[in-house]
């Protein structure tokens, strides 16, 4: 092999960084042909160099620093897979860039808050962004949306990508389980971030729904144009009633270009539970990609873990070797155009859930609130409790399409019925 | 934009080739951003100039001869969408090769057949074939395993990859109808292919799996040790029964490389109901990709069609145009080993199904034989039909893990038993 190395700069020693050493030490050879060139790491770069770290880190140099590592003119790519979208993380990007460095980084917040200038100052010095372990795992999705689909004028972009949240919720559904209990068992699982709220909060799912969205859209990422809503409010009830009705529920990503804007929303949703989307367990991540003319691709794999964020940092390490260079975001950073933001506003059913009073009329009055509202009914269920004496009723409507305006109408309306025991849930059914 | 145009000739007018024409007129503004460059085709070939086809085709200048499309000084990309392997498709392949064209083909049969002489040719030329549209249509599963996990050592590949095959199969299970029926049924909605054995015969599938598996493990293209077996003996009482233990018959292909060589077969197989590839529907496509690093991926998405198979053949277009030159199997086809073929020797749990005499004993000899053989026993099910006068009795076998040669030891030994009615049925359950 002849040809120069390409030589990594690798910020960060956790469990992705570590991955990445055993692959570029176990698989040189391989990479090596694959590539045409062999890929070799320069120098690391950690908070504590004491740690005990279960990789031979002995070849390489040892920056304290690094924004000084990523800027090693032994360094052709700074592989940044530390985290946080400020500090250190965000100096070093952006000095790696300014000297001249490819980047290939795991971190989605970074990129969700700072990647339209990182992606203008990577391009204004010929140089790019790689990020497809920021999304979704091991699933190569961003070479799928940005490479394999290019010739697609994509439609909607679709995800469960919280490996965090999506083991809660099977969890909860499978062992009957509240969703405190079983948060606190993912919190002791070591499945949770630092800040929960990253996971159970939707943020770190809709991070990535913005860099999905920048690529399919051609618009710049707007993450502060994302509609979130956590899982923490999840009931076990709900769940239990979507699935005897067929449905089960997730924390769904779905962004979409409609003539009114760029609907980004990653909120609890209904999926039909024999779909891809409602069979999905546990950490898994899934996409789904919608084009013009290819229609629906899914694909299915591991959201975290040492491998798959591994493998998806050595997949843009690879096409850096090998002398590809994508755009950041697909297109170059300056024709990526201002998104316009709209809320969602694509129809959809609806599952409704509330408990009236043991009134006369009072379904007929809930009813009449729809039909004002221009919403029609697909299902009604009522639900009576055994054991409660106040003999309040428990009914459950899954409306036809209704537009987010006008279930949002209804529901003020059930409020001046004076029939309701206490607030309506409304959750969205996504048609997968 | 100020770059040169990526030139190409098109050979093929059928639907995949006005699907490439529509995509191209239609989006050029979209695929010159996203390329850096516009795309544009100078001419094209077909067989009949005369025929009414759905696309504007006065711009491009026509040539008769593919070979003199394919040699044109003004064509940069040749691209082939005309299928077979031998003929017109081969020679105007070698032709554009020979003048320094690279080339984007969905032409499963040639590059099964000539892919490794074809890639030295081209690599010898500096240039590359790209073949995304050959296998499972709009799914970018070439490009997921040739660079989305090329860090990985991959373990197994599998797939459902002919959607005629698959159409027949979920047809007969969900209508409850025999296999000459749906044959029948699929011919006259035109699913076939003009020889049907290319479908139902596994040869197409077989193809496909032999370019995914040249990519997977490095070694050339070796389409002769594929082990096919088509779906033509594959009866609805299978089918109804495996439904019954939680199973679903798929037309599975799977390739991987073990201690003895590589396997690759194409083989009806039982693969859990519940799991992706068993809740695969109708002409949808499946591939299943293990790595070491990142686990199992799936992709799903639609296996042919004009939209579908013209989005893998603009993908390669636009990696082309965007200056990307993998090497057509991934490693250069020098480098390439020659595969060892192993006949399938993994084990796997096995479906059995024989009719047995009335005769006293006759189980116990059965169970016999497959102590004998090594073989263990998961379950098993004695089926009594009403109205059967002879009193002949169904006995179903679900098997622990068992080698092929045991299980074949096994069939030998129950011929010698006497007891069985007519030739019994062995299936493999692949773990999925």
């Amino acid at each position: 092999m002849s040809a120069a190395p390409l030589r990594l700069g690798l910020a960060g020693l956790g469990t992705v960084g570590i991955g990445v050493v055993k692959i570029v030490q176990r698989e040189a050879a391989l990479i090596a042909a694959r590539s045409g060139r062999p890929v070799t790491i320069t120098a690391v770069s950690a908070r504590d160099r004491t740690k005990n770290r279960d990789a031979d880190l002995s070849g390489y140099a040892w920056e304290t620093d690094p924004v000084a590592l990523a800027t090693r003119p032994d360094v052709d790519v700074f592989v940044e897979v530390m985290g946080g979208h400020e500090g250190p993380a965000r100096a070093a990007t952006e000095a790696a860039i300014a000297a001249g460095k490819d980047v290939v980084t795991a971190n989605k917040a970074l990129l969700a808050h700072h990647g339209q200038a990182l992606a203008l100052a990577a391009e204004a010095a010929g140089r790019t962004i790689r990020f497809e372990a920021a999304v979704a795992g091991g699933i190569p999705v961003i070479k799928a949306l940005t490479e394999g689909l290019a010739g697609n004028r994509i439609r909607r972009v679709m995800g469960v990508m919280n490996g965090t949240c999506n083991y809660i919720l099977t969890r909860m559904q499978a062992a009957g389980l509240p969703y405190e209990t079983v948060f606190e068992e993912a919190r002791q699982l070591g499945y949770l971030e630092a800040d929960p709220n990253l996971d159970v909060g939707g943020i770190d799912a809709g991070h990535k729904l913005s860099l999905l969205a920048a690529i399919a859209f051609g618009t710049r990422v707007s993450f502060d144009a994302v509609e979130l809503e956590g899982i923490g409010n999840v009931s076990i009830d709900d769940i239990r009633l979507a699935d005897e009705m067929g449905y089960r529920i997730k924390l769904l990503g779905v962004a979409q270009l409609t003539g009114r804007g760029l609907e980004q929303r990653m909120t609890p949703c209904l999926v039909p539970a024999a779909s891809p989307l409602g069979q999905l367990q546990g950490g898994t991540n899934m996409v789904v990609l919608e084009g013009d003319s290819v229609g629906q691709i899914v694909l299915r794999g591991p959201g975290a873990g040492e491998g798959p964020t591994a493998s998806a940092v050595m997949a843009d390490v690879i096409d850096l070797a090998r002398g590809f260079r994508v755009p950041t975001f697909g297109l170059p950073a300056a024709d990526l155009a201002a998104p316009v933001p709209a809320r969602a506003a694509t129809p959809a059913p609806y599952y409704l859930r509330m408990t009236l009073l043991d009134k006369p009329g009072a379904l007929a009055k809930i009813a009449t609130c729809l039909g004002d509202s221009g919403i029609s009914i697909d299902q009604m269920r009522q639900i009576n409790q055994p054991g409660d004496a106040d003999n309040d009723a428990i009914v459950l409507i899954v409306t036809h399409k209704a537009s987010p305006a006008d279930i949002g109408h209804a529901l003020t309306q059930f409020d001046r019925t004076g029939v309701l025991v206490d607030r309506p849930i409304a959750i969205r059914i996504e048609e997968v």
